[in-house]
């Protein structure tokens, strides 16, 4: 921790984690997928002790029935993943189990079991952390899934949660980042950017109001942008529509880091390119109204804004219909060769590359 | 968090947990065991989705084979769980891990994945986490974990770390808390309490050169209890000879606590009470000297001091030579009614009620 050392920030997130686990291997042949995806994927239970005799039992497991499991946790801390000034505690507790159950969708998969952890400090009383059980407790409700665990612990500062979140999946509709074909139809859920001009709008209330006593917060019109920053719902409905139409994608990502980084991720693991188109993005009205009161540009806030809890997922060109047919699924470009990148095409026909703080 | 509420430490840790768990249901079958043992237990995968329409299908899953999963989750926070000043990265990292798969030991079960997360404030390097996982990368080979996932983030005060531990565990050999019978022989690995005074060893040295360029801290003669401090082991040891023993332990937990705090919930959870002898409670040379030098008392370290990862577990009084045999295991006492109470029995004859903070 002293100087002549590298800043985490020069690697980037994902750099980061790169040389982090690099020198790491995977002994049990129950780990079919590790690190680098929304969830790792373990396989068949006994696989993992018959794979000591055997090392192909994992791959010659039951492929039927939802007999692969997916792991996958995220953790939140006060002042850098949520501020508790506008942020009401019960929506919190919500919004982070939602986020560890998006990820089990991303992989096509059903969310089972979480566990919360939570360390607190002393300003937190146990009407507080009530609260914050109570919008796990929804959320648990909402999508079916069982608290099974946690720890509950002392902080030194601020509010610390971590969410784990267990999910099954059936193997043959497992999808990774890393499937997507060229020529593939690059296809969004709902609308980008509302989550991050949501954020905006609370944090200039917050700075208007700060020190004023029995605030009266401003958001006239703009509910829209608060429920998708403080109510963020995981697209369960989309994973079972894909499921009916009997679709599996060829490759999917949860939408949280901005569309532009999570598309990258995708082109990185499935060593692909990219083409996105700028009029195809859907933005909500109101995302663009904030947009213009705070002189912000809301393309930036759907590529780069992140938080949207959506899906961003890649079909074969032939399934273009059935896709149409889901709701509420946008299909706003297409895979192309590795050497042509990824990149936004305006309605002039430019092409601007996207890049992302996370990708270095 | 406002005042007039309820301070945290009133209800002490298990208290609230019960209280912020209480409203909550499980819905999936596969959930064979919730919040309130060492790890969750995840019945058979198949049965997750058969239950749907079986509601029995989890009680009548496979019994023979791996076929159970457990699943447990531990954060570690600057500040209140370690102290960077004296613990080495590499060394937490090691910790942390061993923490998350003593409690898949302490199920009966086989450690096989793991995630970590962590959050970094700035002062952290990218060679300050490189260390950390490489403590982690080393328990990791140790006892045969795979690193399938985690999250890396920012964070505004020092260190925060999760760790989730995913484990797999034969049905028939799963040990909960909550099935110690009457007479049963009370059993700990190890010795107790040499954590504890490692600790206050570390802190002792850390004032006594708080501001002195170029520290040479006085460990002479007490390297065991740094050792029990900084790198504790899992003991997959003793998991092992229990198995080759054929002996299935009627109640199991890791001692994390302090043996009084991890007794009384073996006594709360199998409605059961206790008689252990403080002749027999295993205590090192060093933690004796350390105790005396710290003018001390080594018991209750033993009993209070908690982090020895040691496994507490109880047999039948049938298999006393069988224990006897295993090595390393010493009887400290034996299951008594519930109405007699869990305490400890001194040289003289006279009883002393067992107390812990996290138990009000």
């Amino acid at each position: 921790m002293m100087a002549t050392k590298t800043d985490i920030s020069t690697l980037g997130e994902f750099g980061l984690i790169r040389e982090l686990t690099k020198g790491f291997e995977n002994r049990n042949t129950s780990t079919v997928r590790g690190i680098g995806d929304d969830a790792a994927v373990i396989g068949p239970i006994h696989a993992a002790v018959a794979g000591a005799k055997n090392p192909d039992a994992a791959a010659t497991g039951a492929t039927e029935g939802e007999d692969h499991l997916l792991l996958t946790t995220d953790m939140l801390l006060e002042g850098v993943d949520f501020d508790l000034v506008y942020f009401p505690l019960k929506h919190l507790g919500y919004k982070a189990v939602v986020g560890g159950i998006n990820d089990i969708y991303a992989m096509n998969g059903t969310p089972r079991q979480i566990t919360v952890s939570i360390g607190a400090s002393a300003r937190f009383a146990v009407e507080d952390l009530i609260e914050l059980y109570e919008g796990v407790r929804v959320a648990c409700e909402e999508y079916g899934v069982d608290l099974v665990g946690g720890d509950t612990g002392a902080s030194v500062n601020g509010l610390a949660i971590s969410v784990t979140a267990l999910g099954t999946a059936t193997h043959a509709r497992i999808t990774y980042r890393n499937g997507a074909q060229l020529n593939d139809l690059i296809c969004i859920t709902g609308d980008l950017g509302a989550a991050y001009m949501g954020l905006h709008l609370l944090e200039r209330e917050k700075r208007a109001l700060a020190g004023v006593d029995n605030p009266q917060p401003d958001f006239g019109g703009m509910e829209y942008l608060l429920e998708r920053q403080l109510r963020p719902r995981a697209r369960r409905d989309i994973i079972e529509a894909l499921e009916q139409a009997d679709l599996v994608p060829t490759s999917m990502i949860d939408l949280s880091d901005g569309l532009a980084s999570d598309l990258l991720h995708i082109c990185r693991s499935s060593s692909c390119g990219a083409r996105i188109y700028l009029e195809r993005i859907p933005i909500a009205r109101q995302t663009y109204a904030m947009a213009e009161q705070l002189n912000a540009d809301p393309v930036v806030a759907a590529l780069n804004g992140g938080d949207d809890h959506e899906l961003l997922f890649t079909v074969p060109l032939a399934r273009q219909e059935e896709v149409a047919r889901l709701g509420g699924v946008e299909i706003i470009g297409h895979i192309v060769r590795p050497e042509a990148g990824a990149a936004l095409v305006t309605p002039d026909g430019s092409e601007i590359a996207l890049t992302a703080p996370g990708h270095k």
